[in-house]
């Protein structure tokens, strides 16, 4: 087998990757420099020895606890529950937020067969009762599956008292036109107005 | 350095790739399966050693000769001059072409500095000296720069008798749409129509 069709053939394999594209890609590596070959090469290679799920909140990390259970600047009285380790990112980078993280690895689902014990309740249960927090930002999607989990938490933490309950605000994307909006983002934005 | 942000810095760098491509593809990758990771990213480090242009046309190969100059089947009369490697495997996976290739590595385009004399001719000349070709096919790009180097080979091989030189037909895109096609494609396609 030729290594650039072999290339191309793995190429191929990724999301959004067709024939053209994974070509073009293959030829573009044969014309950077080696170096970034062999570290791109590597790092993807190495990344499933590399990473592991936090043991705390379940997010990815080559620690032995991630950065964000580790860190000693992030507000303990703040946890924001989310359905995948990789909004964990998102929501990290968006500058807006310095709480602690879980990571319930989805959404309840029940035509794909995802009931409530699938996802990690009971450590997010053990770690609200030990720990401090004063709100917890369940931010599942704003999708019916996300909405389904957010109520089902609520339901769960029933009868604890003095935490916030929050879930961040749906609406209309910033710097988006309204013309755009599909209606039920346009519904929602509508629906939770604020004052100006 | 986290691990998933180093995957994330490196695949950045691949062209179109955005921020949030390049988490995406990264958590997908940590969610596939590690043999398709081990192959992928052995492939990708390795291919600069395992590739080089063929001596003979210039296309990259993982054999001694290229698998287009050592083929038994192709038409020996057939050559198909093109400025980049990966043009090459576009015109062979085409189905349409089952003669042999030259790679010149470029185009000339003296606003860039790429000269004549950055470019394959001299081998271009002793193939067809030494070679028994009847038609040389310039398949160099439909651009100012392909046109020019087409034109160059024309006048190189002035004298030589014997030998069509042709260029692959501009026009429509099949499938297109007359209201898409540029200008220049429209006037090109009505210049070179053909009888019906």
């Amino acid at each position: 087998m030729n290594a650039i069709d072999d290339l191309i053939r793995l190429l191929k394999k990724l999301p959004g990757m067709g024939e053209k594209s994974a070509s073009r890609l293959a030829y573009h590596l044969i014309k950077t420099d080696d170096s970034y070959n062999k570290a791109l090469g590597t790092a993807i290679a190495e990344i499933k020895d590399r990473i592991h799920p936090c043991p705390i909140c379940g997010c990815y990390t080559d620690q032995e606890i991630c950065q964000y259970c580790s860190s000693e600047t992030r507000d303990k009285t703040l946890l924001c529950v989310v359905e995948e380790p990789q909004d964990v990112l998102s929501i990290a980078s968006s500058g807006a937020y310095n709480g602690l993280f879980h990571v319930l690895g989805g959404a309840i689902n029940p035509l794909d067969g995802i009931g409530p014990e699938s996802l990690s309740f009971p450590s997010l249960i053990k770690r609200i009762e030990d720990g401090s927090f004063k709100e917890i930002i369940i931010a599942t999607n704003p999708t019916e599956e996300g909405d389904t989990t957010a109520l089902y938490i609520r339901h769960l933490l029933k009868g604890k008292e003095g935490i916030l309950l929050t879930r961040p605000a749906a609406g209309l994307p910033i710097g988006g036109d309204l013309g755009y909006a599909d209606k039920l983002t346009l519904a929602r934005s509508m629906k939770g107005r604020i004052r100006l």
